[in-house]
């Protein structure tokens, strides 16, 4: 049971940032609960709600083409009502690459589906 | 039931801030689990484990000298196995401020008791 759970939510991620690699905003929207809270690492202030993150998303439909990129040693601790997903990520575009961390915090759906109450994606440092 | 597990985490993350900004990271540690993750926005890879964790940490003790800072707009979301807590943060040391993301993962124990499963701390960049 946990081993499948954990299973599925590596699945759901990776589906979701295939499509966002591509310019595709939709995997992650679909997956978000409505009152998903998401911090951006350019922004001081959390984003509050899917209609926030929709407006923000928007903004890189089309436009978000990676060439490569790595979910890194994912771990997800599964409680088991909320999965967390934890993993370090490096996504390569036009020469440069970016070092980046990510924390997604994923719901049990009394349907058996998973959404996503809350993304933490962020940059490490010294790799800027 | 709701409120009352938002208050009481807000306030164990407090008693812990306030440790940690006079240089004791004691109370962080005894927060975490012994299977904590933990997210440090200069290190590349995960920290896992509180044995990591606490060797990390004790190079901040005695340090960590903070002269103002502040949990700026927490949300608590109450699963309720489990409560995240999410926040941004500014710190002031030395004339500069530091402004942050903070994210916690807290699972609630079968003896009342509430256990930090994941941390993850980031800069916000163009503040840096």
């Amino acid at each position: 049971m946990i081993e499948k759970i954990k299973t599925t939510i590596i699945a759901l991620e990776k589906q979701a940032l295939k499509s966002w690699n591509n310019g595709n905003p939709d995997g992650f929207l679909e997956l978000s609960s409505d009152d998903v809270v998401y911090f951006d690492p350019v922004f001081e202030k959390k984003f509050v709600g899917k209609e926030a993150l929709k407006a923000y998303y928007e903004g890189f439909r089309g436009k978000n083409k990676i060439d490569f990129y790595d979910m890194i040693e994912p771990i997800v601790q599964v409680m088991p009502e909320c999965a967390v997903l934890m993993y370090d990520y490096v996504a390569h575009r036009e020469g440069q690459s970016y070092r980046m961390h990510c924390t997604e915090v994923y719901k049990a759906l009394s349907s058996g589906q998973w959404e996503i109450t809350h993304t933490h994606w962020s940059f490490v440092l010294n790799n800027r």
